[in-house]
């Protein structure tokens, strides 16, 4: 049986403490991984089937936002989620250090470019939330400086929505153990020799700091209509299976519906 | 002798009456307007050479906003006031009709695209205000919508400004007679044939529609940071004078300075 993945949502106003927010789910399929994958499959095809509607509509503007630390799975989650979708309705677009000419703008005008179509749904890979985590923890700007930003974060979010945007965030959460265990995976196994970058050790050494400055950003900004999720992300198919059922819901409630063919269409012949 | 044009500035929170703001201001230079000229000649160099700073130093951001009726004159005022200037670090960027893909995302998406860069100087001919005039005045969204935007505008520029960017925002403000002169000007002389649009004369005829739209937009969106100026634009010298005597007073105000040269300038040997 499946589970009721809305209660990773955080509600407007709570206070976040990650310490206390679980790492690993096993709650769904009585913990049964191969039934999980089972109903991932499924979800996939519902989420590609609606994603078409929704395409073809050209209504609704979708943005999936996936924060996470190093190895939580936010490259696999994009890739076991969205993978039955059309690539030309579904972008990704992952934001790493900034440009010469990012950095003269503000932090939202680079973010601003990437978001949704009407008719789209558009997944960020990292995020404008960086501005308040990475920037924090490294002291980029000062603290007055990101501090302001929870709100202008939260203005976007709501033209964003106001203008026609559904928004669902999701921090991938995962232990410090399970995160040991996965740098080593990279040391150790061949193929994920390409993935590990020293510089994942140093923002390793800032766990606390990274864990504060997530439950701050997590708490100042979810809203009732741009909402984060706190996903159990150690087990790999728990983590896929509840992003998956929470974005099929989401599109569920857009109802999105192919337009309505011209009246005439019986009548028109094509010529030889 | 000069004249306070300060006063234009729209006090934020302040109702907007434009009935009873003036069209025709003649109170610099005992309305000589030669004399404006000779002035105006004088204001475009000192504004290229806080230009010339501003650009070496690349750390304000400067957003001038021009809106206006047809024929007030946003074109030849931006040549006007800024024709000494280098182009390669002051923009303009013009907005009309959007287009399928602009009108897809949200209203501000087309216009932070073209927000400046620091060392920057970005010409606002029209701008996102024209979500809350020709929109509103059309209908083309409804008023719940609209009203909304009074907002986000609001939040957007707060973004801005917390970021860097320095807003001033113009109204040149003409009367409907001296617009009748105008777009008759455009009918009787050849050379400017090619400026008359019948589109105009629907506008002009939507004239109070207008006044109203954008006395509530001045009014909603006139803050400390981003301030609106209704400009008396009937006389052209006058309107020019104007606009740059308070965009010169802004770029004093930043006080813009070359970067300091590294200490061993003087050492170095340029090779043969």
């Amino acid at each position: 049986m499946g589970t009721n993945f809305e209660r990773y949502r955080v509600k407007a106003g709570t206070k976040v403490d990650l310490g206390k927010e679980p790492t690993r789910g096993d709650d769904a399929y009585g913990g049964d991984k191969d039934a999980g994958y089972a109903r991932l499959d499924a979800l996939r095809d519902e989420i590609a089937e609606l994603q078409d509607r929704l395409y073809a509509e050209e209504k609704h503007k979708v943005l999936i936002v996936l924060q996470a630390m190093d190895t939580a799975g936010k490259d696999s989650t994009i890739r076991d989620v969205f993978k039955e979708t059309n690539p030309q309705g579904v972008r990704v677009a992952s934001f790493g250090r900034p440009t010469d000419e990012e950095l003269a703008h503000d932090y939202l005008w680079r973010v601003h470019k990437y978001t949704p179509a009407a008719g789209h749904i558009r997944v960020f890979n990292r995020s404008h939330y960086e501005d308040v985590l990475v920037v924090r923890v490294n002291e980029l700007v000062p603290e007055d400086r990101w501090k302001r930003r929870y709100g202008h974060i939260r203005d976007f979010e709501r033209l964003l929505v106001d203008e026609g945007t559904t928004i669902r965030k999701f921090f991938l959460h995962i232990s410090k153990d399970e995160q040991r265990e996965r740098l080593q995976e990279r040391l150790d196994i061949k193929e994920k020799h390409w993935k590990f970058e020293s510089g994942d050790l140093r923002v390793r050494e800032r766990w606390d700091d990274y864990m504060a400055a997530y439950a701050d950003a997590i708490k100042e900004t979810s809203t009732v209509d741009a909402p984060w999720y706190i996903i159990p992300s150690d087990r790999r198919w728990y983590r896929k299976l509840a992003v998956a059922e929470i974005v099929l819901e989401t599109l569920k409630d857009l109802d999105p519906k192919y337009p309505d063919p011209p009246d005439n269409l019986h009548h028109i012949a094509i010529p030889d």
